[in-house]
């Protein structure tokens, strides 16, 4: 893409590094004052770039195409996990502000434009994809009142200390925003393993969650025989023990499932557990197979209840439907990668992104680059500087081509101008 | 036995009762100040019916025979565990009270008489049966330097505080002690269970108990392929749902076991766990069988370890040995009961109790009342007026039989007087 800058891109990922700065990582949770000084930075550069661009009602960096009639939106998001690394996030804003500087510098009265955005929240530090969410339209005045972070503070509160409450919020145009590209660390081991240098990501992956309850009762475990016991643990051992077995069973090559909390109650050596609770999450890009998989945990709660004269109970606490990223896109980001001559793979994502949201306005599309390790959400998540790069000229050549094919007023039809070719 | 108050014992437990009273159970953990208030109430009852009795250096109330040469040691503990029952320990205090009562009105001036002791901390706030293992010279200088309770507070200031760290400590007398007798609830379900009236206990339960750490990799549990985890949760959960089959086949049919406390790092439902931790312990009153199951526990450990890419390390935290009743005390309660038409079942303990450190210096024995629905350890902890009243019955006419058989100047060998009849 013409005047696209790597070493100006590299230098704004190093400065906007330096905000939260902890080791080689960041601490920069959405609404901090190191995400917010780091949303004002932002802000100002794409302003430099001829942008017009505002911190939003919620957070958000929104920079505009002054000129353009219609844009492809280009972003991800800047906060971070709290102790996370510096590129999950700030990486795809940065490809999308140097994008936008060259088209710019190059084109800067072209109808069709580029405009970038920061969508604030993407981690959940008040509500998962708060940003994307606000900026489509789908987060309901309810949602943002009773929003909260883990110190127990109030969106709202926290919003109004930064004096950004009474801000419009941008917001998602049907007209103007034709497609939505992102740019993301994979976060996972797929793409190192493979050898591969980009992954072209074909959707993201639905979650269900689960808290099971068991019930049983607390009792002297010296002195109850076994044979009288209700022993919540116990039975929470076995369940456990049994869902990746039938989880497999019922799911794809690709699915995955986690139990990463747990409780036992009273929690003492010697008393038998009244209580136990554990949260079951299972993902696959299939929605179909999400379903299969609900259908064999819940078969197993049915079959596991009362076993031991403990009774259990699963509550649903958090569902994403799969998301299919669009065709076009899909093919735009493999044609960019071939035409680079990058080692590509085909993948879903098994994280949740902001194009999760956008999906749903617009097509979206997400290119990786591979995560040393799989590391992230972590200080220690990095990614070769020449992955950077050449991530960084794959995702410009795939913004140009969807450029190309809106045409010089923007009405052409969303298409890639590369074909794919074998690798 | 002559002389002996049902109506006042009753009305002592009640009284007892009412230091540290929540609801139908009491809140009197080891040196708090409704624990220490009891205490000081015990030795005034003590000293009330002839005995010269003191609060010791730890807070153990000891009440001495003052005429005489040899004596019988009675007693238990009246601490609670945190919202308690009122008849844990609390019971076999004032069993042990209103012998020494009978006794001090019936022969004030034998020459073998009735001690009584309320061990301090026999439920471990600071340091489990910390009175009787002081009392018995089994407690070592660093052990009480260093044993605090889990706010935190050193056992020596607290004793400090009370005054009481400057004072004597009760000490076992090889010379004078010639047996120990103690009563309390049974703390579970057989003797209900067996309609049974009286647990003649034949010895005290060995326990092992162990931490088990569980070393996998955090991921994140969306991109992470499940091939290439290393979830320390997932191995635990095997693990702990294969801990039942292994001891039960390893164990005898008394033996019990219970995982009651587990915790999984960092807890989050969308991260691949990093760690785990669970506590197994398991209980015979074999020492054979004992051993047996901790063979077939660090087999289980050996197996598992590096399992999933988990590495698995198992450090004791705690041991004790199982404590066999002295023969002739077995056969005097057993023989006690008989006489007093209860319905008797020789029966082990599941718990720990101060007899098992007194049984190291001494012939010791014990008696069990029955807990309605096996309950302890909790408010709901209960016994039915008629078994507390057969049980004092019983509980005195075995220390008659003791007092007896040591004869007039205490010099007789150790038996019953009574020999066991078929029920």
């Amino acid at each position: 893409m013409i005047g696209l800058d790597e070493e100006r891109a590299l230098a704004d990922m190093r400065q906007l590094a330096t905000f939260g700065k902890v080791g080689r990582g960041v601490n920069r949770p959405a609404l901090s004052d190191a995400d917010v000084a780091g949303r004002e930075w932002l802000r100002t550069r794409m302003s430099e770039c001829g942008l017009e661009s505002v911190v939003d009602g919620v957070g958000t960096v929104y920079g505009r195409s002054p000129g353009a009639k219609a844009a492809i939106l280009l972003g991800s998001h800047s906060d971070s996990v709290p102790m996370g690394g510096c590129l999950d996030g700030a990486l795809g804003v940065i490809f999308a502000l140097e994008v936008a500087r060259a088209r710019q510098s190059s084109a800067a009265t072209a109808t069709v434009g580029v405009d970038v955005v920061s969508f604030s929240d993407e981690e959940g530090t008040f509500l998962a994809c708060m940003g994307s969410r606000a900026f489509c339209g789908l987060l309901s005045r309810d949602e943002l009142a009773s929003a909260r972070n883990s110190s127990g503070e109030l969106l709202l509160e926290r919003l109004d200390a930064l004096g950004l409450s009474q801000r419009e919020r941008a917001q998602f145009d049907p007209e103007r925003h034709r497609a939505y590209l992102e740019a993301h660390i994979e976060q996972g081991p797929k793409l190192i393993n493979a050898g591969a240098d980009v992954g072209v990501v074909t959707g993201i992956v639905g979650l269900r969650r689960f808290c099971v309850r068991f019930q049983g009762q607390a009792d002297h475990a010296g002195t109850t025989p076994m044979a009288v016991r209700r022993d919540a643990a116990a039975a929470m051992y076995s369940f456990a023990a049994l869902v990746p077995e039938r989880l497999r069973a019922a799911g794809g090559p690709d699915s995955v499932w986690n139990l990463g909390v747990v409780s036992v109650k009273p929690g003492a050596a010697n008393v038998v557990a009244s209580e136990a609770e554990l949260v079951v999450e299972f993902r696959d890009v299939s929605k179909a197979t999400v379903d299969r998989m609900e259908e064999a945990f819940d078969a197993l709660v049915a079959e596991r209840n009362k076993v031991g004269g403990v009774s259990l109970d699963a509550r649903p606490i958090g569902a994403v439907e799969p998301t299919v990223m669009d065709e076009r896109l899909v093919d735009c980001v493999d044609a960019a990668a071939a035409a680079e001559g990058a080692r590509r793979m085909r993948m879903p994502s098994g994280a949740g992104h902001d194009a999760m949201i956008v999906a749903r306005r617009a097509p979206a599309g997400m290119l990786f680059v591979p995560s040393i390790g799989g590391r992230s959400h972590d200080v220690t998540e990095d990614t070769d500087e020449a992955d950077i790069r050449r991530g960084l000229r794959v995702y410009a050549r795939a913004a140009n081509s969807l450029l190309e094919s809106l045409g010089p007023d923007g009405t052409g039809a969303l298409d890639s101008q590369e074909k794919a070719q074998a690798p």
